[in-house]
């Protein structure tokens, strides 16, 4: 006897959350695996996803001083071999390109690579390299610098364990590259765009974010300092949503970025890199979705309002829509605190019931149903996303009009306050090893993601607390900046500690 | 003894037309070559303009009823062996992934490929096997269709002979695919994209376009039609900017993209796919620019008015700044046909002239000049793109304010003229094969680019006509829609003609 679910998406995150999160991808219809290992297919909705994102941080860039440009995308494999870190971290599992030509088989049955390369080219893991080269063309004297370009890309990387937009083969993202005259502008720049992340984060995506510092074993490979904002997820798992990189002369020295200083004297030039991935649209589901499915903030939503006609015969029908109609013209010329509100009529022949749920499930912020009782008495019958989908309500139309900017705004504000109350009430000090090892230890033996959550431990990283994490599936996630100085003792080794460390289980 | 350019860019087209293209790719800082072959790096400034053709264009296909969505950059080589002709157009030249890993090498010194796929992955030199293997799996049902989805994207096809924007191994496009109940309707979805292309290209680049069909030997490699804009270069030859293809059931039998229509018999679906890339930027420039750089239509242009602040003293920067700060608020105040006027102070640290001529050779379409006699008189001193350097004019502030939308709108329009005099000058009705041979015998021996233009003849299609052709370095660029049935006879083989063919040296 099977059950009847009681939810839109099945099973429920406490359940088995690893395949409620691939469930409700499914369901809000945002992405899909392809033919081709480990490389997702991007569907309408969670492409007009990354639109939205795309559309708010490429004018944050663009506020703060920065150009796009577009940079090949393959890589000579000897460009990969000069910085010795970053070949270290990146050269090892990438997509290489040996031939340039197919030709025919022999026994004239399919087709076979032939040209092949003198040197092979990697399809670009990320672009430090291959910029660099270029830059090292265009810089010649201070006033070449600083140079501040962003680049939104495919970039890919092998890999063997794949999870729809949190690790991905072939994935979206932004790189920011830039190059400076000194180290304090170039640090700037880094702690900039850390900035434009956590407020991107925080304010348009509605999930908290941790500002923090890397440590040394998690730093990007070749970078001085790695800046990170950390996310924590429904099962208090922490995802890393964007990072920051101060790369010193590291990069400028490995690609030849030099220049004259005002004094003649021949430097070399100082660098960044920062960005943030389709990876962020995991985070978005795993911070607002629930067992009904996506949940949008409607910042980022490409639709706000739905609107649901229902009738039966011919003549409700004409009533209904044009009353509909009305209704999406007074809501579309209203706005709320990022512009205007959008609003659709959804007329498809389909159930309506069927036609609801899956503007629930693809987490519309706000549903508004339409029949012809809602027309006699110039109301509207809504149901907000932020809340349970039965628990709908009549509004007078005039009010709803007049409101719904408004409640776009709190729906908004409410995502982001229910966040971080997850996430502080499940962050906890902690001051001796057994505790940090009882707090990270499964709850129950099927479920081991339900953990404690993030830990704020004091810690002096090296190799051997490393080694001990490892075992534990545990990571210092970061350094937070906003922490005040504490000095302590290193639960792990008994070695001073100057502040206490981000510890959690990830993405 | 060297001679003194009086152009900004030498050498001029009459001197060097192919070098001149180069040398306002260069000036204008649109783009370059990189270290890996074939590919180049768009810089600023030519990736601002791919950002306003982006921009344009995405609305359009927005408003047709489009939306975007992302599919895999690599395709499975048998994904490109399904469909017979398709194979033989593209699955030539192009880059093959064999090995997903980089191992060092046994002496240590440098890394190679390892990891070897069972199968080799192309880079997608177009998309339309790998959508169509995943449209099979989303359509079932007549409910399911249309499909009508675009993606923006990189591509790539091995071009041994590259130039900057016009072919190169790596480009950015778009690629519309679109799957349909009816062949009327597929049809109909392919002449629109094509109006859209010719609207595009006429009302914001500029540049007239003919619409045709292709004839069989010009085909899109598995098209059943395929039409075309086709516009003429200021040296003649002709350019094609964008395609529209109406597919028939081919791809759909290759991929298996079957539904149930709505009476429950099982067909295959109709296809179309249409495509522009940043070839369109090669066009742009071959269709305006001059001997001083780049000329852009304002609807286009990055910026739409640089205000250069001359002074010497600090007593005079300052009343100069001020001036021009105030000016540039003003102007951005204001609005063209396409919205609001844009306006940018450069105060660099440069010489005043050679700040002049580098927005001269990016092609801003209006300068104004601010010295401290401007500011006394309260007037600006102007210069448009489309008139010479050197005609520049002296306009009181209030009356400039008040009618750069309109001047914005004059160059736009006055682009657009010059550049259809030029075709029409330039294209001849022909009939018979002396005057056709007569027409594309290059004027003289050095300068092999400069022929007759556009020849309209008789003619009626077929190998041998396209061997002839081949020899002339002539090809057939389409069938004009707009032209009436006229009988004629084939100028190459005396056999009856319908129509005339629009004939030319093309890129």
């Amino acid at each position: 006897m099977s059950k009847m679910p009681k939810t839109a998406v099945t099973p429920t995150r406490e359940e088995d959350y690893p395949e409620w999160y691939q469930q409700v991808v499914k369901a809000a219809d945002l992405a899909e695996n392809s033919p081709v290992r480990g490389c997702m297919v991007i569907k309408p909705w969670g492409y007009a996803i990354w639109e939205s994102i795309q559309k708010v941080l490429d004018q944050k860039f663009k506020e703060t001083g920065h150009v796009n440009a577009y940079f090949p995308l393959l890589i000579p494999l000897s460009f990969l071999e000069k910085e010795a870190e970053h070949v270290e971290g990146f050269a090892k599992e990438c997509a290489v390109v040996t031939h340039h030509r197919l030709e025919a088989r022999p026994d004239g049955e399919g087709l076979v690579p032939a040209g092949e390369l003198e040197e092979p080219l990697i399809i670009r893991p990320t672009s430090e390299t291959i910029i660099g080269a270029m830059y090292a063309k265009w810089v010649q004297s201070y006033r070449d610098l600083p140079i501040l370009i962003n680049q939104w890309a495919n970039v890919m990387r092998w890999e063997m364990r794949t999870r729809l937009f949190l690790r991905t083969a072939e994935f979206l993202w932004q790189e920011g590259h830039t190059a400076h005259a000194t180290a304090q502008e170039a640090r700037e720049e880094t702690m900039r765009m850390l900035d434009v992340y956590a407020d991107f984060a925080e304010n348009y995506m509605a999930m908290p974010v941790i500002k923090g510092e890397k440590t040394a074993e998690e730093r990007f490979p070749g970078a001085v300092d790695t800046y990170t904002i950390e996310a924590m997820m429904q099962d208090r798992k922490a995802l890393q949503a964007g990072t920051s990189h101060f790369l010193g002369q590291n990069f400028a020295k490995s690609s030849g970025i030099k220049f004259q200083n005002k004094d003649g004297i021949e430097e070399y030039a100082w660098t960044t890199s920062w960005g943030v991935s389709t990876r962020l649209i995991g985070g978005l589901i795993m911070t607002h979705a629930d067992d009904d499915g996506l949940v949008l903030p409607p910042r980022l939503a490409p639709l706000h309002v739905v609107i649901l006609p229902i009738y039966r015969t011919d003549e409700e029908r004409s009533t209904v829509l044009a009353y509909a109609d009305r209704l999406k013209r007074e809501i579309t010329a209203t706005s709320y605190s990022l512009g205007a509100v959008t609003a659709q009529i959804d007329d498809r022949d389909l159930r309506g019931g069927e036609k609801m749920w899956q503007h629930v499930k693809k987490g519309v912020p706000i549903r508004i149903e339409i029949g012809p009782r809602d027309v006699a008495a110039d109301a509207v019958f809504m149901g907000r996303r932020d809340q349970p989908a039965k628990e709908k309500k009549t509004v007078p139309r005039a009010e709803f009009v007049q409101t719904v900017g408004l409640i776009l705004d709190h729906i908004q504000q409410n995502l982001y306050d229910r966040a971080l109350k997850h996430r502080v009430e499940n962050t906890r000090l902690i001051d001796n090893l057994d505790d940090f090892l009882q707090y990270f230890t499964p709850k129950s033996e099927d479920k081991p993601e339900i953990h404690g959550g993030f830990a704020l431990a004091h810690c002096s990283p090296g190799p051997d607390v490393t080694e001990r994490l490892k075992e534990l599936k545990v990571t210092a996630r970061c350094i937070p900046l906003a922490a005040e100085a504490e000095s302590g003792i290193c639960i792990f080794t008994g070695r001073p500690s100057a502040q206490r460390i981000i510890f959690a289980k990830s993405y």
